[in-house]
């Protein structure tokens, strides 16, 4: 079985006590905004599943191309599952941005495609429909695109629900209590994902082994994690890296980016404006980008690696460029890549930055459930350590408002 | 013609002086590390230009597939010219890491398209050829796409130097001094640019006369950033974000973030450790992903916006899915954008992080070479203002022996 294996550094053994933090949060499970640790248990899974198996059974086979609109959220946990287990068939296109170059190449490059748009399913994702970026995308997309399948996943009531209701699309529900950044294994990112073929039941029970992990007093990965985390920050160390060193693990690194901040960057229950900046890298391209900053820069970050152990084997060769580069002989991508993700952490570490290292066996669905809900636990637990309130976005609000108003001063 | 508008909000009008850095980095123009200056000027700018094209004209026009070997300043520049201008043709292909299921894909969706490798080009980088990343991806690539027509760009001796000189390969040339966060302009990024028709002799221009004004005492919109950005981290804003509102820029955000971390993130002269943090993000997308942190988090960052002024008109229609939307309809994509972008930016202000904005008018060689040189003469003046060297990365080379002590060990 694939397990995730975490290693903190030394410097991150924090002395914060995370304890009672778990026990709260174990807690809130089921209730309010925290409906989302239910997602992987009955009845809400069966429900999910069924609803989902019913509608890929009936699209599936059509499906060529499958557009997504969806921005923050709804796109970021989908762009990570595909990137790290691919598709079997259908090509997923997301438009998680309003760029009208971006949106128009998309649509032409389906059209030029699938002409009749018989082989094309565009599925809307809001949970309320009124976010500006969603409705607007929709709009264009119902002109040019009408004819193609649609499928809305949005709240149990709201306005995409009912104009979905009107249009007779198929619609899927983002149940209350899952917000959008805790919603990659609700029907959001669950029904693009077996619309490609990934096994997305194998993605729910490796939520389900590893969020029982995470409501242990002992042991507990997203306990020590996000002990650790807040720790750090108290020490002056609030830029948190994630830096994965396998490229189908980047986008996982922008799906925290937005799990951590907008969870964690918060005015906390003693009015201070606090949180983690979270940072997105990628190994080995990113030592000849940040390294030096990190390396010989303030000591203020945590650097934490992914590293994947099995990973294809292509074989360097037995003929190297040069002497001085005969050490690579006999050599893999794999081992090099590995020895670099070794002496990264090795040099941070003697940088006095703090790491951690989340090593997955390899890449599957069951791994990848894990590292979700790991990282969902671990925020969980965190807001409580912080004092805020992890699930709300009052920043966010703001700045529609303001948005209208620029708009229709224009 | 296309010029770049430079905004600074005023909590950045920072009381840093910063005339006698820009004199100081004046006198340096042309000398040493700093000969990147002459990359827009003759003679070096019509040596580069001459070797450029006559490669160029052999090999475009069979050239379907071009696949890039470099990482850093030798892929990122490539990358973020490429987003953001295109290709008239051929396809490239950028192989920045070593993992081996990136590169097996890539040469297997290579070797599909074009089995006998007539078609392809492959172009390795590195200024010495002691890079253990590409030397290995040199050494899988060769193995596996050995009648594919090589190209080396490489420094005027050393290790790949020899090697493509023994394997009669054609070379261009990184002469000293152009270290790779400020190769984009050599050959390094000039030669895949004119290989996919982007007009070199228009980014040239526009970096050349970005660079007279970012010489100038007064009105110095390079030394304006510098200032500002320097005197933001004296007053704890070391977090220095660059948010294009176009996706076509997003990759200079990633080119951005390599050139000021790696050049300013340095043991200063007093032998403190210093230097800000960039982070990349895109707008409007990552509205839904950092802005609650910048909003109530913590006031330690600049957020800057790249807006390009003119974009496609990709009209909204005169439909709404509700009532509540209505006040999207007759407006674009393009105006929504740009609203939200004014809306973020008086946010940022409001919530007490600083600002600075820069408009393009379009997107087209000339804009982006004179965005190229604002920052790479902004870094400049900036070391000088904090008092690094620029231009060295002796972080990133202690790693290197820490790399083969680790794949020595196993």
């Amino acid at each position: 079985m694939t397990t995730i294996d975490l290693q903190i550094h030394s410097s991150l053994q924090s002395s914060i006590d995370p304890s009672s933090a778990i026990e709260d949060a174990n807690n809130g499970i089921g209730k309010d905004d925290e409906r989302w640790r239910m997602l992987w248990h009955e009845p809400m899974q069966g429900e999910h599943l069924a609803s989902i198996r019913l509608l890929v059974k009936k699209l599936k086979p059509q499906c060529e191309n499958i557009l997504l609109l969806g921005i923050g959220g709804s796109a970021l946990g989908t762009k990570a599952l595909h990137t790290a287990l691919g598709s079997d068939g259908p090509r997923l296109f997301v438009l998680d941005n309003i760029d009208p170059h971006t949106v128009q190449t998309t649509i032409d490059t389906i059209m030029l495609d699938d002409p009749t748009l018989e082989h094309t399913v565009v599925t809307v994702i809001s949970k309320s429909g009124e976010t500006a970026e969603i409705t607007s995308l929709l709009m264009v997309v119902e002109q040019a695109m009408g004819e193609a399948t649609f499928v809305a996943i949005t709240g149990p009531s709201g306005t995409l629900r009912e104009y979905a209701s009107k249009k007779k699309w198929a619609t899927l529900t983002v149940p209350d209590g899952v917000g959008g950044r805790f919603s990659v294994l609700s029907p959001v990112g669950l029904f693009p994902a077996a619309m490609c073929g990934i096994d997305i039941e194998e993605l729910l029970r490796g939520a389900r082994e590893m969020d029982a992990r995470c409501q242990q007093t002992e042991n507990n990965p997203a306990g020590r994690l996000s002990a650790s985390l807040v720790g750090a920050m108290q020490e002056g160390k609030a830029i948190h890296v994630m830096m994965p060193y396998c490229d189908r693990m980047e986008n996982f690194a922008r799906w925290y980016v937005q799990l951590w901040a907008e969870s964690l960057g918060k005015i906390n229950k003693n009015g201070v404006r606090i949180g983690p900046t979270p940072v997105a890298a990628i190994g080995a391209t990113d030592q000849h980008s940040m390294l030096q900053l990190w390396r010989e820069g303030p000591t203020d970050k945590v650097i934490g690696f992914v590293s994947v152990s099995e990973m294809d084997a292509v074989p360097l060769g037995k003929t190297a460029i040069s002497d001085s580069q005969e050490w690579l002989c006999g050599k893999t991508l794999s081992s090099l890549l590995h020895a670099q993700q070794k002496a990264t952490e090795k040099a941070m570490q003697e940088a006095a930055q703090a790491t951690w290292t989340i090593t997955l066996d390899q890449i599957d669905a069951f791994a990848v459930g894990e590292f979700i809900a790991l990282w969902q636990a671990a925020v969980a637990i965190a807001g409580r350590l912080l004092g805020v309130n992890p699930y709300n976005q009052p920043g966010v609000e703001l700045s529609k408002q303001l948005t209208r108003d620029a708009i229709s001063k224009k």
